[in-house]
């Protein structure tokens, strides 16, 4: 399980609506951006005032390092957010949700990136307001960059709509991005799949396995509790949110069910490949003994052979006789051919 | 999974509602019927125009070859398709889906086929408008024939109804399609069914048991999803769909359901059956082992005796003795004999 | 799967509404039971016209031979049954369902039989119209026979109700006799169970508890969907089914919840008897092995000792001693004793 | 399954709404207690009448014999009983059920307790009228002794309060005995459990487990209907069910849950108890297998060692060596303790 | 089962509505803490009288020793509790449960503690009065100090709020710190885990995965039946609670969800890691019997070869020749070396 890096919060035992966080060496930042149909505009700063926002545009204002505790809180007071909601933000374990108050709706969900081969899970919370959108992370780096290009170049509809799209653009790339997460996932299983029915499997077989059903159920943990949250979000009755924006929250959803069903395929072909993975370790091993035992079963009738002959009776005329020595080694060599047919027919050797 | 031919859109991350496709070598081609109960058009061009749509006219326009992503912009803005819906047609990964618009009603859903031993699945969307059903195809070929001769030979119904009993009789013509399927799938399983419990399997047959089992997951992948949505198809209201066409599409329905439950004996068939050929295997190999250790047994005790009598004792008054020799060789014979029927007794043998 | 004989139609692909059937050498044949509180008046023809059905009578119309399809057609005209109606009754691979339309009410299901060893399955049609019942059925013989002796017989109240009742009676002989199907396989189960546990099993118990068990998989199928069916039916607002009836299809709705509770635990002392039948296989294998590897074990010491003094090594002062013979004789009589009492002990003989 | 004593009941195929029974040596009797707030009376016949029922007074009938099917029917036709409710009644196969009428309602459900070993299950029908309860039960003997003490000492509200008091106390009493049987199945569990973790099982373990896993489903089967029932009968719109007596209602289905959580447990830790009995058990015997295999293995080079000096070629010059013999049995010597040592630390011994 | 110390409580079979406990040595105890914006002041007693509460403050009473029947049963007159609420409150073996009365609202549910390496479970019952919380405890001890604190010290909202925050703020403690159980639990798991993947086991290592395993299903059943209290909790309408405290319900519902995601993550890493456990056992015992029989295999032919020159034959002409020895023993040695080289090829040593 350490492959899923995720910081621990200590929330635990706290007063309720109380903040914390861990300090990390990052500094928080402060990224705005800001447009309209005909302008974009970009600024970056550390300190978050109510001034920031500005009207007659699209606010999007992107929060980097929830562990700064005194910032989320000043963030809370400046645009009216419940302790619960700040404590939620700042609370890394937090499990994807939505909530609707009065004048915002929060979504938090993780986004997920592999580090060399580990999957990285980092938690986001993104907080629709009327024209303004705040999101906050907890590192540096997101899956937002397709949406900032789209807004900077003016591509699709981003610059046309309000701030319930850009709402969407960016569940929709987080939710996207899961795709690559999981395309590569599959992309592994597919090549062990074929090791595996080949029966060409290593020492580390196993343990492949198992680190891919761990990721398994950490993507299914991570995307699971998302079919509730965007089946409801399209169907909520909010001002903030237009009924044209429903439509794309419904494809989201839509998309959901397909990572869904992935993750249910990918499982299933764990468990199959699991299944033979151990009914081939389990033959091989067992048509090791078979062969060896077929050997030693050979070679046990002519040792009692030589052995009779090696009795020391003073009356055992055979010993005497000239052809007696060649009949002896040419009857073990009949026993044994005739064994060795035998095993062949019955296919166990 | 290299059975399930699909060709890898590469959709994620893209501007929602931007579309995109793989250049094939097919070209796109636009087949239009166009038929009533009085007479039956059928034309072919590559260009789409409105005024391909005739009034008085059922119209049935099958465009195959989404990959051609100009075409498809070009149909979707003439007929006022939403760019979500272009992106779902376009989008070959796209899971079934039914979704109502305010112009028309899409259902997207997999066209299955046998290639030789593998099944291929070809995404179709259909789309119903006023007195016009849209039909988009990824390849040539598909399972709408019975469909076409019905149109043109005047069988049964289809000339006299409306463009939604038409889009049931194609809906139909897909899902009659999936039982021939499974039937075959059925076949191969009921043979290989005789073959393991009569215990004479080969070496490929765990593989074929896996890839059985990989087909059955694919299938429960493609027809699961109907369930939900023809049995939520024929409940919509709208103006498109006729109360007469209700009845036929809780028909198709109906074979879903039927279809979901063949597949789940299937899956228990299947699962039964890997649990006997494991069985048969194990207690096959175990029967071996237990056959040459009999073998060993037999023989260990001759072994032994044929060794005290190949000591070299000054003093072994047996080995002076005329009938010892004989004597001793009766011995063994009795021994082996009398271990001979107690193994058969025991059933060992 | 050989077991349950059902000849496969070939609907698939057909024009729906379409009906098809298979030409057997059986007749098709019309019974017709009229009655009254005062009379009953059976006949039988083998053409049906609405002069059949007289008022101020219950009647019961029971067609056998439903691959006469002209015949079928020709009833579905007359008493106006909807195309797909028509179908459903010709389609014998129709799973259970009910139907309602505006002038009648249809009912399908199986009825399951013992031929020999095998059960064997033949499908019901039954149709509420008003004062009247039509049954369609594949083949002669059916579950009614306690009905008509009912009617015949005035027992019960049969003769005193209406239409409905006489539904709910046919359709309660045939939930009845699943009990006796259920019963006989529950027989076999306890019989092999006792075997099982008691470990006096023989070669083909694998293949009788699959028999069970796929007996069972079909029983499952048959008798599922009729537990919405009945669900259903005691609930339907109809002009056709009166209050006092719902009372009785609620009581066969209840043998249903019973019949599905003796399949699931039919189905759980199934899979016990496995476990316990392969544990008992493996445990007596493994005995028989460690029983001779037992053997082996007592005689390997002993044969290495005459192996060394089998040696012909120049200078062995044993070999000279009068006492020496004997004496190794004796050790190995000792060591064998001691090694089967400690084997004894350790309980591996 | 012989554990659980049940007569069977041949109801299937009979007249719906025929009663049916079958003869015991028992006579029916029937027992009558009732009480106000200032006297208890107690009576004893065996014909029932309808002057029985003493208004004034609340009246409790308890009828014992159901299998005397004409006294059955004379109850019903004296209070009205509707012909599939005394079906009920007399059909010990009845699953549990709860039925509402216009004057009465009806809960049928097992009452078990411990014939020795077995668990012993006995169906009571309780059925609640104005001021009247009617219970009928197979034979002699009930939980109910609880409740007559209750009466007849006027401890708790009993002798205050209506008939659906007492109805509630009946119902009480049964499931209150549950916990009894539960208790004492979960000791042996328990016990068991204790042996088979110290690895100290038996050969009768196996068939110890077998039993608790089919007395679990067997009390799985007779309390899990109670969940729909309680969860049911407590928010039933009724006048024979005051509020108040609704909250004790309501307590006894929070006591089925208790149950069921508890049966769950039960499960999951007898199924745990198999995987480690069948793990120890083939581990003990691969022990076993292994520690044969060694010993075989420490002799199988000394034999062989044995068997090169006792050839007889002309020419072996150690032979003539007076130290050679001790020598070899050294060397012989040292091999075996290598062997012993090597492995004793593999941990092989 | 023994880790989970609970006394069993033995109400089963009294009169409904009795209280009934086990006399322990401790003593009951009363705690009084009475608070408001201004002022805490905590008092003890032993006797509970209705004038304990005091109008302007927020009043909590938390009683420890439910078994002091008599103390429960004058708090319950006091405030006018249920009788069966009082009876929930001292039967220790009852389930979680909320129920709602026209006075009070009362949980019940189980803290959790470890008691060196064993879970520990003491029932608790909170009764939420108009300006009151009575807590009943078992026995000395629980998870409510860091409340405590928080009135003492007026730390977050604690001191301004209703009797309704103190309630949730209390439930909250309780489930807060099942996440310190779980934690530890997890803890256990994962360093379990790297042990049985990196095939480092001890022989108890069963014994903690069956011990982890029933940890879990005691930590299942002791929070699984609070999502369905708490789910509804945040959604009574209730003049007790006020929509403020309802969004701190909601979140205590929300730990839950967590809790019940983290408890399946563990329950299916236990279940690969008892697989992989026994994986790895089986494949070691395996390897070991492998070993030991390719040893027996590559001393059967020389065995054989050394038997065949101890024959006593008189003419056997390999004898007389002076190479004679040494070549065989040279053969012997290729014999041995061929074999050794062909295993270590096919891996088998
Ligand atoms: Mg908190
Ligand atoms: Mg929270
Ligand atoms: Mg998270
Ligand atoms: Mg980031
Ligand atoms: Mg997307
Ligand atoms: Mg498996
Ligand atoms: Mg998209
Ligand atoms: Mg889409
Ligand atoms: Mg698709
Ligand atoms: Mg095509
Ligand atoms: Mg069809
Ligand atoms: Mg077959
Ligand atoms: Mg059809
Ligand atoms: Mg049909
Ligand atoms: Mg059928
Ligand atoms: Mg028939
Ligand atoms: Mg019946
Ligand atoms: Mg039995
Ligand atoms: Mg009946
Ligand atoms: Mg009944
Ligand atoms: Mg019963
Ligand atoms: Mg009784
Ligand atoms: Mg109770
Ligand atoms: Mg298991
Ligand atoms: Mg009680
Ligand atoms: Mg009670
Ligand atoms: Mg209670
Ligand atoms: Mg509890
Ligand atoms: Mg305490
Ligand atoms: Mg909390
Ligand atoms: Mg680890």
């Amino acid at each position: 399980m350490r492959k899923f890096s995720r910081i621990k919060s200590s929330e635990i035992g706290h007063t309720p609506g109380t903040l914390h966080g861990i300090e990390e060496e990052i500094n928080a930042e402060i990224e705005i951006i800001q447009f309209n149909e005909e302008t974009v505009k970009r600024k970056a700063t550390e300190k978050f005032t109510l001034s920031l926002i500005e009207s007659g545009f699209i606010n999007w204002i992107n929060i980097t390092g929830i562990h700064d505790v005194e910032l989320v809180k000043e963030v809370g007071e400046a645009i009216d957010l419940h302790p619960l909601t700040l404590e939620d933000i700042t609370n890394t374990r937090q499990r994807p949700k939505k909530e609707e108050f009065d004048n915002y709706i929060i979504t938090i969900l993780d986004m997920l990136s592999y580090q060399g081969e580990y999957i990285q899970s980092e938690q986001v919370s993104l907080i629709l307001l009327e024209n303004t959108i705040i999101t906050f992370q907890e590192a540096h780096g997101d899956d937002f960059n397709p949406v900032r290009v789209r807004i900077e170049e003016n591509k699709g509809q981003i610059r046309k709509k309000g701030a319930d799209y850009l709402y969407y653009a960016l569940l929709d790339a987080i939710v996207d991005n899961y795709f690559n997460i999981l395309e590569r996932n599959e992309e592994v299983l597919e090549d062990l799949d074929d090791l595996v029915v080949a029966a060409k499997t290593g020492p580390d077989t196993l343990e492949i396995i198992q680190n891919l059903k761990q990721e398994i159920v950490f993507l299914r943990k991570t995307i699971w509790p998302l079919n509730t949250i965007f089946g409801n979000l399209y169907r909520v009755e909010s001002p903030l949110l237009s009924k044209e924006t429903d439509y794309y929250l419904r494809d989201v959803y839509d998309h959901i069910g397909q990572l869904m069903d992935e993750i249910d395929v990918a499982r299933d072909m764990l468990s199959s490949m699991l299944d033979i993975y151990l009914s081939n370790k389990s033959n091989k091993m067992n048509e090791v003994m078979q062969f060896l035992t077929v050997i030693s079963t050979i070679f046990i009738p002519l040792t009692f052979i030589a052995g009779v002959y090696g009795m020391n009776f003073k009356f055992m005329p055979e010993l005497d006789y000239k052809i007696a020595y060649p009949a002896v080694m040419f009857l073990m060599l009949i026993i044994a051919v005739v064994q060795l047919i035998y095993f062949k027919r019955k296919k166990w050797l």
